[in-house]
């Protein structure tokens, strides 16, 4: 199969897997489960719980395994991004060429439903590892929440905002990309290798890869918001400089970020060329992630 | 010991376990853990903590079993109460005669606050369970997490803003009730119980007993809602008036609330009266809970 036919193979296969977890028609609550979907199904690349699937391939483990931790990985993700949206924190009214979620349900509604995917998330993988009842699920689990919470994504969420409107240094800026976006794309390459029952060393090699592919892909990010095309994005490019944020581009400018970035891209590709054959989707994955215009 | 005592014996034993878990001085995020604290120790009952420990008494369950998914109950129950008191939601000022956390900490970081507390609470009896690793602490995360969610209290809160300037009927309101505050009480008593090994007929008595008492509790609410003292309830009372909500008082009447609340409690009292003096410390909390006036 050709790269692009199994991207979308495996994308089709998570909205599918999601699409059929969160519930449909219950009395009193569809307009909550209305706006829940609307931001899960609001055309996210799903590039965690393919990177998750495709870990699993790597060691032969059954996607069955893993597909409720990707889909609970998704879940937190959208939720992040509902909550960042409103108007007490970025105050975005697009995102992804779509209204956000607010703009569409209100700011009560779309605190609510931040809360109620995170909620699920949490609900899917303890249903799912109670019938199961075998360690590495909860592992798993234990993996995803501890990159979702303060020492993860929600800590470095906070490092963000505090960050708007005041310069900071290198270390905060590394922090700050470490834990907002980098510890949740680390924890779905654990988690999934967990989940495959990988080997000490194998496990140390990937999340080296994980942390890498992480920072480059945030390194990216903040270039393409210099240099990005807002129709490939589906958001106005410069958001950085306007809410006055100190970024990799802002403190070491764009060469060096893109240096810098390129280096990571193939640190990351050579720690995963050991599996050889059978990473080779994964190499070609993280090729395409690390040179997105988007 | 007398009741009394016993009940802060057990509130210093909470407050401590919970001091213990929520970490200090982390370089970068000092504030959001501020925040969380300040919400998490701005002088909750710890009615839910305590009816967990409770319950596992009964049974002979070490307390060390309990406690942590006490604790994931109670933060659980703050961030739902700091989400609630946003601008967008309740718009509240003040809680327990304190500032709420987004007066003091503006409205981005309540958001995050609440969100961190919410995780935390998965993120720490996931730590536990995978210890431990025995199904019935999964069991317990379970059924917390289904409380905690779209069919339980998220639902529940989800009615109660649709409800708000809007005429509704009894039958929404029980459905409010029940899922808003009703439905964590019960994964309170029943998590408890799953945790202490106890059979299935227990866990029927006590799941029955738990709506009961969860019911007659919110039931108390609205009537304190009308006639309760400010000073005791720490916050103004008339509000569900002033946001034209439906509630058991406005559709009823007082009367036929405090006959229906009076009628749950003796019900919840007859169920555990089953358990004789070993329920004793329980019998005497259903009453305390059931005759407050705040």
């Amino acid at each position: 199969m050709q790269f692009k036919e199994k991207l979308e193979d495996m994308q089709a296969k998570i909205n599918s897997y999601l699409n059929s977890i969160i519930p449909r028609d219950e009395a009193y609550i569809n307009n909550l489960l209305d706006s829940m979907r609307y931001s899960l199904f609001a055309g996210g690349k799903r590039m965690r719980p393919i990177l998750m699937l495709t870990v699993g391939e790597i060691f032969d483990c059954k996607a069955e395994f893993i597909l409720p931790f990707a889909a609970a990985v998704e879940m937190i993700h959208t939720y992040s991004l509902i909550h960042d949206d409103l108007p007490a924190i970025d105050n975005d009214d697009y995102r992804r060429g779509k209204l956000t979620n607010h703009k569409v349900y209100g700011e009560a509604c779309a605190i609510l439903s931040g809360d109620a995917l995170l909620n699920f998330a949490y609900e899917h993988i303890l249903d799912f590892s109670l019938k199961y009842n075998d360690t590495r699920f909860i592992a798993a689990s234990y993996e995803i929440s501890k990159a979702a919470g303060i020492y993860g994504m929600i800590g470095g969420q906070v490092v963000d905002i505090e960050n708007e409107n005041k310069p900071c240094d290198i270390k905060t800026v590394e922090y700050m990309h470490k834990n907002k976006t980098g510890a949740l794309i680390t924890a779905s390459v654990r988690s999934s290798a967990v989940i495959s029952r990988v080997n000490a060393d194998d496990l140390t090699r990937l999340t080296d890869f994980a942390q890498k592919l992480g920072l480059a892909f945030q390194i990216i990010d903040d270039i393409l918001d210099v240099v990005g095309d807002d129709a490939k994005l589906g958001k106005k490019h410069g958001s950085d400089l306007k809410s006055n944020k100190s970024t990799y581009v802002s403190l070491v400018g764009l060469k060096s970020s893109r240096e810098m970035a390129a280096r990571l891209t193939n640190d990351a590709l050579n720690l995963i060329s050991f599996y050889k054959e059978k990473a080779e989707f994964l190499y070609m994955l993280t090729e395409y992630l690390l040179n997105r215009e988007y």
